[in-house]
């Protein structure tokens, strides 16, 4: 019987809880009354320390990990020297990456396997010429690029900011609030929900017609829905961090830090978002909505508490976040220089055998329809392939329950991008600007769009000189006529750089760059970009269907005339339909942190696990690169033992 | 202000409840201590008591429409006369065809829309000869058909049922537990789980082996999961059924069934179903886990328990479920005979606008590459596009709050089919007709399988005589190889009719054909089938790469020599991917009973909705049936006045 294995890391060492929950069990539900106290307790202290723990990347003592675990990514580990071993790292992510150069500088023999043939980097993923895909060059303008996935880096991230500093990739502000033409914040991007649009900062001053149109309670009328989340969230930020002099939030002082998560998390461990809001924060259902339109929560609303709270805490207008020069994926490029000569793409793993050592199967599945099978043997293994792709491969012996159990049940969730190019950042336009670009296509175009009047069968798609012809088809103007939006007023330009505005269509997201193209005078703008339920209703679409439905979207919210800069090139990602992702990121459900955590990154054997899902950060890099130095740290302690 | 519309069906007579919580929010959320007993109230008696007619068909005043609705399915509504309409029908799956085939019987002038180039039917769809599929022929066996959606009606869906008969549409037992050669039920099945392999039969009478290896407390370690999870409901039955002197349940009498599910829906509407199983039933983790692999609840925890809880009512082994002769897709063929005339396929509904009538834009997307549009007017409409597809139609002007918010939220399930075809249905075999067949192949083949020593290699893949040669590629054997699984005992031959096994691998359920098709040796088996996350892991690969992985589950629990009779021919269905149906159907999120039903199919001016969706029984062919009926209704009314 596996399932009584001792469990071998600090954080494992939990106490089920079946015995707490028998006396439960013995008396049969149909005798509890309706109206008892729920008796239930599911997490225990230890538990909820240890996951509190993984959070703030301390130890068992208390003690901050990431001075240590940058020292070893600016210095190495020990050497090996006689005890070397062969390691095998399946996955190229960025965990992957970081593993495997940590090793193999440590003298360790690594193989890195990676089944993507063209690309490493996992879900950093730059759409870029030159790059991964199959046209040689994304957009119509060959210097543009975009990200298919991760796209901004908190300042708050020591390990990912020290390794991006160390390896010398360049970085610019990520300028999560829109700016003006100075970098002043001015945040005036668009809401556009229930028919009304308004500036965030016209919001902020004054919601009520925004907040009546979701029939929130009068009480609520005048209050920005960040605050009204805010003022819910309080209390339970409250329990780690305090309210300073000047009213920022200051993180308590270890350990009362990790007590305080600890409590968070034993709490509300297994309480969805929805139950938070509606039972502990009181909210009525129209307030849930407002909310949850406005800052991203509805989609994630079944899902863990704990989970949407850690990424509002971290995404908020106080944080600085970055962005890489040339894209996210200038980061795994520049690993990729050390790991090179270790490095075998195009081979996906579909079978893991271990015992005193590891032998993983793998399949090419390159383009040209002949599939080779091919088998590498190790001392030890670092797996780093989520969960959800994990369970797809065969791994024998069984490993223990625990961690069969979170290979099922650990929840990805979909997120889905739809970019599209322009032949001039037009969302930096003023109207002055507009009016001299749209008399530029044909005088008095400016005034037709203001008046409702120019022809909407899409004859003005890309009409502008700035963009290339013969791009865009009559069989997508006549798609892009066919989904059309009735309403036909136009709104003032949106005149900001980078941010971005919401809405209550299905784009939901839309985000401008916040730096030009050295060269270029167009622009990508990530013109949906949403989660869960959201993103299915994408997923559901081919690639080629979503980037009509895309542009109506924006046309929704900024008007119609934005079609003469369209240059008919857009690429897609859903990270849930990528045969090698398996969705964006282990966005875990209610009761998942205190079930799941531990057994998701105790070793099996001589194989040990990595990646951002054995990590309290899942979908940050700074979540990956932490796992791949602790499991590199594990390697290296086994292979001296 | 659209939102403080009034709403016209009597479900909706609902009173929102801000003013009542109006005063929880007065109260900040900071203020409210942590140890404050949930003062919560979503969902009034009025409204809940709504969503439990809505599930029984009954009216305000209690009384069943079932009659009624059975009798307008047989006799037709009155004619229209003078009163005659233009109405479009959006959508061709059964909701759209009843009601186009109900209107036009009464003399509307009807238009029934479907996306669509070659077929209706909608999530009722056979992989047949001569259907829909690309290919003319789906399986290797032009007489073989599987299902790629509805497979089995339960005998309690009373309109289906009636409709069927009425049509003259054949129907034979589905069988949802195994039989013998006979015909007796034997429940000899497999479940493998934990690595234990043990007959259906098996664990009812002896569950302790199979419990144990989930680490369930020893109070349950001889009790059946089913037992367990009847006892963790049987309370909540108890509000609408008693246990007659048999022992079965009986519901009780009208109208106090009515209060009783509209008790069950007050008390758990907004609770997950992982939350009833913890804090309700008081199951520890490893219950949960335990039931929820066994029961099929482990994709859905997070979801509504009220939606959950009404399947597991419903599929139990009492109910008698059937499957129509020649596939489900006979009863669309059926309906279609009377619509045929006034249906327009390859139409996909992009934009819909309506005040006086209703004009609906369309978009051909046939496969020669030319996109047309036409449009399309009505007085009155019936619109059935599930909302998740509803979600890219731009209607205009804006419909009511409350409809646009259920179109953006209804929460939408993945659910994925994995068809396997084998040239003899191996599964009803004795170990006499194995050892036959085997040395068919060859002498000793037999023995070396029973002795795990028959070529892991992929080269007896389709061996058996019965097999078309050509049909496996050598790219196909070497993915099975590089998938295999490296157990090879041999368990005892499965021997069964019908009925399915259940494992914790991705295959998660497998279903045996009732029935032979008439003149085939062969079978088509549903090699996988599941339910949202489970789902997501087949739907993150292409196609072709889901039948080794499905073939290599099957084998972990019948045996790796299945093999020599797979013909190589497969198909698959994952719902949430299909561009037309936008998922397998409404399941709704905790809450949305009585937050989103009344909205759902509110009529907006000339807009009437159905589909499944519509009804509280999404998924089933009965919810798509009554509210077809139902709107019909509706707009024939509406035309009267």
């Amino acid at each position: 019987m596996d399932d009584l294995r001792d469990h071998r890391l600090p954080l494992s060492r939990r106490r089920f809880t079946a015995a707490a929950t028998t006396a439960a069990l013995l008396t049969p539900a149909a005798a509890v009354p309706a109206t008892a106290a729920p008796s239930k307790q599911t997490a225990d202290w230890d538990t909820c320390l240890a996951v509190a723990r993984a959070l703030l990347l301390v130890d068992e003592d208390d003690r901050p990990l990431a001075p240590a675990y940058e020292r070893y990514l600016t210095d190495g580990l020990p050497h090996a020297g006689a005890k070397a071993r062969r390691v095998l790292v399946v996955g190229a992510g960025p965990a992957g990456l970081v593993a495997a150069w940590l090793l193999k500088r440590a003298g360790h023999k690594v193989t890195l396997i990676e089944a993507n043939g063209n690309r490493v980097g996992g879900r950093i993923k730059t759409f870029r010429t030159g790059g991964h895909e199959q046209a040689a060059q994304p957009f119509a303008d060959p210097r543009q690029y975009a990200e298919a996935g991760a796209m901004r880096i908190p300042g708050s991230h020591p390990l990912v900011m020290s390794l991006i500093d160390q390896l010398g990739v360049k970085r610019q502000p990520f300028h999560l609030q829109d700016v003006d033409g100075q970098g002043k914040p001015v945040n005036n991007s668009w809401l556009y929900v229930n028919g009304v649009r308004v500036r965030r900062s016209a919001y902020a001053r004054s919601p009520r017609r925004v907040n009546r149109s979701f029939g929130v309670p009068r009480d609520l009328w005048d209050t920005p829905s960040a605050t009204i989340l805010r003022r819910a969230l309080d209390p339970v930020r409250d329990e780690f961090s305090t309210v300073g002099a000047d009213g920022k939030r200051v993180d308590k002082p270890l350990p009362e830090r990790v007590r305080g998560w600890a409590r968070v998390i034993q709490r509300f461990g297994d309480w969805s978002m929805y139950r938070f809001l509606t039972e502990e924060a009181g909210f009525d259902e129209r307030t849930v909505d407002l909310v949850g339109t406005l800052e991203n929560l509805t989609s994630r609303l079944p899902l863990s508490f704990v989970h949407s709270f850690i990424s509002q805490s971290l995404i908020s207008p106080d944080t600085v976040f970055w962005e890489l020069v040339g894209g996210t994926a200038s980061l795994p490029d520049a690993l990729l220089e050390h790991v090179r000569d270790v490095l075998r793409t195009d081979r996906r793993a579909t079978r893991i055998e271990y015992g005193r050592g590891v032998s993983v199967d793998t399949v090419s599945e390159g383009r040209d329809g002949t599939v080779v099978r091919e088998r590498f043997t190790g001392d030890l293994a670092i797996v780093t392939v989520p969960f959800s792709g994990l369970r797809q491969v065969q791994i024998s012996p069984l490993m223990s329950y625990g961690k069969r159990r979170a290979i099922a049940e650990l929840h990805y969730d979909s997120a889905t991008k739809v970019l599209l190019e322009f032949g001039r950042r037009w969302w930096e336009f003023s109207e002055d600007d507009w009016r001299r670009e749209l008399d530029a296509v044909r005088p008095g175009l400016y005034e037709e769009y203001r008046a409702g009047k120019a022809p909407d069968d899409g004859s003005l798609l890309g009409a502008h000189p700035s963009v290339p012809s013969g791009h865009i088809s009559d069989a997508q103007r006549a798609h892009y006529a066919a989904t059309r939006w009735d309403t036909r007023e136009q709104p003032e330009a949106a005149h900001v750089v980078g941010g971005g505005s919401v809405a209550d269509n299905s784009n939901r997201f839309m985000i401008h760059p916040s730096h030009p193209v050295p060269g270029s005078q167009g622009g990508v703008l990530l013109a949906s970009y949403s989660w869960a339920d959201d993103a299915s209703r994408w997923d559901s679409l081919p690639d080629d269907a979503r980037y009509p439905h895309a542009l109506r979207g924006l046309q929704q919210v900024y008007g119609q005339r934005v079609e003469v800069f369209y240059t008919g090139a857009g690429r897609t990602q859903s990270w849930l339909r990528d045969p090698y992702a398996y969705g964006e990121a282990s966005v875990l459900l209610p009761g998942q942190h205190t079930e799941l955590l531990a057994a998701i990154r105790t070793p099996e054997g001589p194989l040990h696990f990595a990646g951002d899902h054995t990590s309290v950060k899942p979908s940050w890099i700074e979540g990956a690169v932490e796992s791949g130095v602790r499991a590199a740290l594990e390697v290296h302690r086994a292979a001296r033992t």
